[in-house]
């Protein structure tokens, strides 16, 4: 397991342990996690902390140059607001857990040229597909449906 | 003047009164504000509080119905971030003060089915000229650059 995956993943199991939404994420640079958040929808009433959000938050205002210098791991494909907040600072290569429970704007970022890369991890599946199968209109509310 | 562009344009205002980046926003629903805001970069050293995401955080969590009958007024054009969030939570009507000193992700929102309006307000572009010419960098790294 990669270390900040690992760190993304702890931050979701964090949220659960909260009664929250299990989707966590870190943002690093020159090797050091500078932000780190998990989904605080139940836990703030936020309808804005995504698990990203929360990370981005968290690393509080950096400069254009180090955003140019991150890799963000987050443990869920990144919706169009995560997303958007990842094209305006240039963040310039996400790595996902997965996204068989959720397909964000992949295809977006793609295009805009961040390099993506989709892990597929076992844990992060599991920790949604429970989250899904206990909160169903929970998670809808969090995905805007 | 629109009374809710009004609304909006007064949150931008005390935005500069707090020493903050002139951007305000509120959000409608079945014609009453139910969330205002401005952006809290400076206030709160939040780099996520641009004004529309505060006021997407100062309505709360809602149904996705109430999203979907919503109006958004921004005094700026929405930036990426803040444009995903509005297509995350499937808001159809945003109405844009000027667009003059920052063109966002306007062209996106359109191709989703947004509709937009510009009203090219004179006080919207004369609050963000006057801050940009005071405070450039500050500008700069709210836009990520």
């Amino acid at each position: 397991m990669d270390e900040f995956m690992g760190a993304a993943i702890a931050e979701a199991e964090l949220g659960v342990a909260e009664g929250g939404i299990p989707i966590g994420s870190v943002i690093v640079h020159a090797g050091r996690i500078i932000g780190r958040g998990h989904n605080r929808r139940v836990q703030n009433g936020s309808p804005i902390l995504h698990g990203e959000m929360d990370a981005f938050e968290n690393a509080g205002r950096q400069s254009a140059q180090t955003y140019r210098e991150c890799t963000l791991y987050t443990t869920l494909s990144p919706c169009s607001m995560c997303s958007g907040a990842i094209l305006l600072y240039g963040i310039p290569r996400v790595i996902i857990g997965e996204n068989r429970t959720f397909l964000g704007e992949e295809n977006l970022l793609r295009s805009r040229g961040v390099q993506l890369t989709v892990l597929d991890d076992a844990r992060c599946v599991q920790l949604m597909h429970e989250f899904i199968e206990r909160s169903p209109q929970l998670w809808n509310e969090d995905i805007g449906e």
